[in-house]
């Protein structure tokens, strides 16, 4: 059995084991089109549901696939992660299939839906602020009292490789992607897709797309090195971090064409024309890469693929973010 | 080539040649499932997503289908309708590759989404007022000045035909349904269904669904004829009819087995519950139905269809409705 540390370092191979690995356990989503989606791009749109994902999102993908390489003794004492929401939803169900108990560190203003869904998937949920409190340190501490086996939302290999499953299901249901548009976050989710399209679909530019205002990864490819910016405050809270993983911006620094911002402006414009038009709720951060596409920030024309990564937003704050 | 005259009484056989009409003129679309929706209702519930359909409901069946059936001096005079929104953007959008004017009377507080939209088809709109003025006056008046021919929204063979081709779809993409959910307005979706049905699936239960405000069609099944009741205001302005049409009711006394109502707060609470749960909008009148469904109107366990009939509401009115 491979022992934890065989995949420090996610790799092509690694997605690939993950994507057997997952296979039956997550939903193969559907790719979207839309003539007037097209229209208004000024290209082919194909965009991945994954707002149509187990639990709402992608993060099943790496949350099942971290807590499918625990060892026995791992499992029995149990996992802990900090979230913003979708990951910890992602692994309390996918900890609930193994048997194995998990803890979540969610901001206090969590969506109060993504709180619930948490809970309702058994597991404990410990909040702080996010304003004030480093939910790193909350959690290593807890981990470290309660020997808890931290699943971080993107600094880990499995978790990279299972989010990299995302792009290997995409280039079978897509042919000849001449780019794909990924939201960034810690940068987990484009890091495992570039592995993928790397080998798989190796003319296709990926694109990182970040809130103007939450341009950490951006900054550090341009540096060279990862900075660290003040905390964002965009309505794409799923990808409102302050600086880039170590080792996804390993990943990133090497494989992204580049990174293109998006105001919260046509964040918001961008959902309610797949609310109206395509009839699909998406959630912020899955809207910063349909804005980026169109606004035609990754180049006009072409073929472009469009990662809408979840679609876990409550009625009340989608009310709220189509009014302002 | 056929008159008219010919299908003044819309049967099986019209509704299976509108059918052949339309092959490639409309989607064939999804039929959609959910765990979390069969948990809630109780039984194994199956949504026909018309929201997902051209024009953004099934009312493009109906209109293609007329307007296919136009012959070439009736084509070339023009068509007119009135409609609450959708049969108004399906009839522009159908005589428009048809090649034929439209002329489109429409209520003065008719979603604004719904007005420019039937507009950017090219049809020429007239308003009224919905609780004042007689829109069919109003279009007889006009198409007897204009030489225009009436393309109803429901109480019309061609129509009826068209918009039972929407249940021979289903049909052949789920078996053994025990129940089929279909809003209630004029009754022609139902009607097109329950045609399709009694050749296709006898031992499918046809039930209607009304908002409890607007239950003219249930009041008159029990009359064994056709009522008048106030104009109903319900946030279901899809269906809120105050009279079943006459082709429409000769059908569905024989042809249903019960009609069943669903207040506004359930049908509130079904639209929230389709777009969080399972990420997908629907207009009031379609949530109607799903709000049967997880009320376990039409009975419980066992295989329930759903139509769900349109997707179009606006995001600004989805924001009321939400909140209200």
């Amino acid at each position: 059995m491979p022992t934890m540390s065989e995949h420090r370092v996610p790799t092509f191979e690694s997605v690939m084991q993950a994507a057997e690995r997952l296979r039956g356990r997550v939903h193969r989503t559907p790719v979207l089109t839309s003539a007037a989606l097209d229209a208004a791009a000024g290209a082919k749109v194909y965009l991945k549901a994954e707002n149509l994902q187990r639990t709402g999102s992608f993060k099943i993908r790496g949350a099942l696939n971290a807590v499918s390489r625990l060892d026995a003794g791992q499992a029995a004492r149990g996992v802990i992660a900090f979230s913003s929401g979708n990951h910890a939803q992602a692994l309390a169900l996918a900890a609930r299939e193994a048997g194995v108990a998990a803890t979540v560190v969610m901001p206090r203003d969590a969506p109060a839906g993504k709180m619930a869904a948490t809970r309702s998937h058994g597991a404990t949920v410990v909040t702080y602020d996010r304003y004030t409190d480093r939910r790193e340190e909350i959690t290593a501490r807890l981990a470290a009292e309660r020997g808890l086996v931290v699943i971080p939302p993107y600094e880990h290999a499995d978790v990279i490789s299972g989010q990299g499953t995302l792009a290997v299901e995409l280039f079978g249901q897509v042919e000849a992607l001449d780019v794909l548009l990924v939201p960034v976050g810690g940068g987990g989710l484009i890091a495992g897709c570039a592995l993928a399209a790397a080998s798989l679909s190796p003319t296709t530019r990926i694109i990182g797309v970040e809130p103007a205002e939450g341009n950490d990864t951006q900054l550090s490819l341009a540096a060279g090195r990862r900075m660290r910016i003040p905390v964002p405050k965009t309505i794409a809270d799923g990808i409102a971090t302050d600086t880039p993983g170590e080792l996804t911006f390993e990943i990133n620094r090497r494989l992204l064409s580049e990174v293109v911002l998006v105001s919260d402006d046509e964040i918001r414009a961008a959902m309610r024309f797949t609310l109206e038009r395509l009839k699909t709720l998406i959630e912020p951060s899955a809207a910063a890469a349909v804005a980026a596409a169109l606004a035609r920030r990754g180049g006009s024309g072409g073929r472009v693929g469009v990662v809408v990564s979840g679609g876990n937003v409550d009625v009340r704050r989608l009310s709220e973010l189509m009014v302002e």
